[in-house]
């Protein structure tokens, strides 16, 4: 595996870390198993936390065969090797989730947020359709210095969540449904339209996008 | 005035109230007053109950010159003649909304319930941006037999309350807000994927199809 | 099969149907056969009636080996457990549809209401097309307290019915068609904008909302 | 008002009739009066039918100062100068329309059809929410050699028409509504998924098209 | 292969000849190969022409084996068994497409009119980029009654076309394209939009509505 | 002035300050003079920092005869009443925007910064067509806890902006352009699909709800 | 007139020239009659030549009364002060349009030549529903190194006049149209989806822009 | 291999060349092994250039066994035949792409190129989100005549490069991305209301169709 061959695809950025606060994470989708496992192992190499999204169940099978510390969760698709040294949390954040199907967008987020050395707290079922769930979590919600809030469908749990409480709520629409949810841009432009003020919204299904956005947040309390 | 003018324009159908269970309406947006005042007029004197909505404030003028017992509500611009006797109301409805840009719509679907003799209640400023707002209206909701549900935006209200109740809900999304919100379909859409089940939905802005569902709906008590 | 399994993926709310008038039912799409058949075992042992809808034929066959008692429709995907005792139906809903094309969605709203426990008939081949199809049952329609009419392609099926009866009809647009279809978003439309007052409307595809809804409509009687 | 002037901004094509079948029309909406009265002048001097279409009320007044023989339909937006001698019609065309509100583009397909010279008739008020008030007319239409069938919000007029007739109907959906009807997309979605094989489509509000195609579909009885 | 199956599923109508001008036809994208087998047969008994659209090469192998007289054509998906004794044609239609991957639509639309006893004629590769291959077969297009033009991407063929014939152009927008072809949506609407008067449009990929269309149309010459 | 005229319309949230840590705002796009008068001088009356957004510049006037100690600002449209005392500001936020088309809505999320008692310096003419006017404000950038990034037309300006700072980055598409910016959809679309991780974004011109997720932010340091 | 005034909203690029090859223009659209003069006169005393475009016609009178060596074309909206010395025209642009309608947005991309020293020739009514009209202007346009092709509607000029010439076509969507022209949208896709290669595309009624993409064009030549 | 086998499914232009300035090419998505290696074996025989487009692997193994001197790009699925004589690079193009996802197009535009005889180099990794990665390959930007810039996701590389050059700048959209992305939709919409002007835009993903305007704008320089 030598370097050279990694510059004909990729010219990595060493210096993001400094410069956006976090380091370079892989984007898996579109890449092949070999081409992840050497971005991987030169990202690691470096003593950069490493983290893969999108990486399907065979291309991480073959990834882990070169790579086996790295820890692999197929529900969310992501595939990581934590920092070696670990900063104290510069905040806690708590991931919340509509329904089980929202569970591989959340768990990106949480697993992105761990790679960055964040504390967080995933808690699924919350969805605005039994209020009660959501509402006897509300004081561990009130705990957190972020909330992600994760759903698709309608997507009314970030401004039901943000009504109640007044740290930031990042809003991640998901893409399930089935018709008229629209492959997720219901929930993205419901989420967009919230009434409850402040909430920001990201891609769909950008669980990790969200976590990134965390990141930026917490630098706010250095 | 005579009959054979008003045949130039439209053929009025008598026999609706008996085929669909209530009468022939009259959607005001692309008439003229003379064309409004000439139907109202017919329809009163074969004593029907008779509503006009979309009326705008110039021509509920020029109407009400011709038809001075006639009823204007410049908010939901509906116009309306009661039915000379009424009948006990089938059933209860609760209309509520969001907030109160969403009043007009609220209310031409409370208008055009008490033309058909049904009792009902509005019930404004429940958006879930503010749960505690709703959740202390929850009693009174409780003893509605149907609730219409009107809100723009996110348009979330509908689902929160279906987790609520039993009876029907009857979505009506507004077109109340701006980018995102496309005009209302923003709010439409997320109804159509309500995570409560059984909620059913109406046009934009369509309070009068929503009161014209919960008549057909009070049919079954019959 | 232990419960803490269960919990680690779902949060079964038992007190929805004092609540919201049905039991807690599970959308098969996009879960395990092995998650399906644990969460209808444990509502089955509550003495609910149980219902998974859009379950694949290969889950089906997995699952009917765990729960042998199970009745699976497959063209219509639904796989239920009737309930222990029957009370007499509140009332009788009749399901139409356009095409062939659109039975499994009519048979998912149908299974929907016979868990429920709400009298019902199917009537398929309804299409506009051929209008006498439709007016020749027309005397079975008219004894329907509710009437689910679902329909693909243009969707005008739930206008022409509003116009003929004055009991509620609930409309089901389907993704039958191709091109300007838009996978059903025509039909949705279409029958959002229907010409005859008082019809409301569920999801794509959305059989089992529209039961839903009559079992919402038929609490009105109680 | 000299020739070098309108050769600035128009260059005519009075072969068309010949290669086409019918003359050049005059598109009014971003035309000025002065411009339209100088090509209808030019064409009429031809002895070519002439006909203007969206032509508002300001821009005929003053039109019809300069050419006081046209006929202005304020209704349909149509301006028009007979053609000099009649030959006779070879057909009928009956143009159908849903409800008052579709009347302007009904009539300027019939106003186009008088000046191409071909019969036909005007049936208002067809909505398909009054089957009965379509069905009384059916011997009527089954007369014609065409029908254009003009209908906005759901548009499924043409569907139901074109089940009950062999002859050609041409759909033109209108802009008529409000919220879904998205401005008349959803009634031309709708029918362009008509059930009924064989509907043609044309742009909404597109009366003259329509009236158009109607003139090259009588060219086959050549 | 018993009736009572057939009629489990359909309701053929057999009166359709009569009442719209054509036999009903087999939609065969969303049925099993028994299903269309048994309709085939049954409608063959009753002599009627025989055609089954968008039929997969594996049902056709399977319908093949039970009805071994039937034709069928990979490239445009249709399986036809010709009725028994043929009329004079009464036109000619030309069926013109832009380029090779529009053919299966161009031919479905052919086969439909072969089967319906219309003389039609196909010409392939009249892309409007290469002006010069429509150019060179306009004498043959004059001596249709009707065109039907086939095209995908840009749309462009039938307003070309229609600027030089006299005769119905009836345009068939293709899915032909990739990216910003939407699946067929931008030649729809171009089509819709055509600057040569008279155009009608049907469905994407709708080859045999097309070819319904123009049996309608020469209904006119009876 | 009464209180119960108030409590017709609206039902202020005085607790919202506690709750979500900022007070009720008023969106004036939908409200009278009347309205708005009687809301502001009622939260001024409780000590609140009072904000109205979207005020015409004719009910800015109305307004200003009874609240003379109110500040307009036509350009963004908002109208305030500052706070009594003046806490130190939790931090630093820079609105930066790409052209001066842009600017009323960065001067809408600027003046709601400065009610809020956030400091706050506001950068326009940052478009990414000129780099190095946005290079040569670097410094200034990386001075701010936050920043606001304002585009209409491709908003580029977060990408671009996200990928030299490490604080957060919430962007806020305008409604700027013409045609295919379809009154700021691309921007906003843009936005969401940002190659730089972490940018979050809010509704179309709503330079409001960015300045109160700014609020949310700095909690985080509290 | 004082240049800390224009400072205050504009900071003017006069190095574009230099990095981009053209000066900075003016788009007038969203600027006061008082801002436009301000830095027309500003750019003119710096002598560049200057171009503001969409000025309409009550700020073009206001401004010319302060500047009245400036040129004012109404139909196209721009107002132009021509550059002191004209170097020799680096080649030469054809500037063709469908019809009479797209004729402003063909003059702005001619004025926008003009004022940028570019030898051009407008050449309207090129509509491909009379080909005719395009071909008998084939040898002007052979001339011609570069094609600007303005169009609206089903926007097929393009592709029609790419596939007759071997210059660079530069498309131009207009929206010119109604209904399903959907603002310009139809025409923009069409010209995306142009079947003759090479041609690229700029916004809907972006005649500037084409203007601009030809001079950068015509750089090559240097 | 016969030559009337060919003209059943094509018709080769053989003077497009003379005609538009480059061969005809393949688009190789909708044609089997066997139609791609006929018509390429045909092409070359004239001496022509031959490049295949969007070419499978597996089609692409099947036509070398009959075409072995052809080269073929699995990355960008191109399949080419260079031609005999090279003639001088009538100049040079530089195409550059945002990410490594947007190779493969960025590839086809690079072969496109090369097959057409002009000199090109490929740049990639320069997405904006890194802008000193742009920045650094400025030098070599500036040397060539036409740049092509490639990019998915937000697609802000064209602006940001077109601010920085004077050559023309070609954007191609490219459907990389998830959600919000829309298939390239979102970074086409952004391309074409770029802020940089004279920025000219094709279809999504559509390298070839870059290319192909880059040889009609090297025309120029003849």
């Amino acid at each position: 595996m030598k370097k050279t061959d990694l510059s004909s695809f990729a010219e990595l950025d060493f210096d993001r870390d400094r410069r956006c606060g976090f380091a370079e994470f892989i984007y898996g989708a579109s890449k092949t198993a070999e081409q992840i496992a050497m971005i991987m192992a030169e990202l690691a190499s470096h003593g950069k936390p490493v983290l893969a999204t999108r990486v399907s169940p065979d291309n991480a099978r073959k990834i882990l065969k070169k790579l086996p510390h790295a820890e692999y969760d197929e529900l969310a698709g992501t595939l990581a090797i934590p920092g070696k040294k670990k900063k104290k949390s510069p905040g806690k954040v708590a991931v919340i989730c509509a329904g089980t199907s929202d569970l591989p967008v959340a768990r990106e987020a949480a697993n992105t947020l761990t790679v960055c050395g964040i504390e967080n707290i995933l808690i699924p079922d919350c969805g605005v359709a039994g209020l009660h769930r959501l509402i006897s979590k509300l004081e561990r919600l009130r705990q957190a210095d972020i909330i992600i809030a994760v759903a698709g469908m309608e997507g009314a749990l970030p401004s039901v969540t943000a009504g109640l409480v007044e740290c930031p709520v990042i809003a991640v629409p998901t893409s399930v449904g089935y018709g008229a949810s629209l492959h997720g841009i219901t929930a993205l432009l419901a989420m967009l339209n919230s009434c409850a003020s402040g909430v920001t919204v990201v891609n769909i299904d950008n669980g990790f996008g969200a976590a990134c956005a965390a990141v930026r947040m917490l630098k706010i309390r250095r």
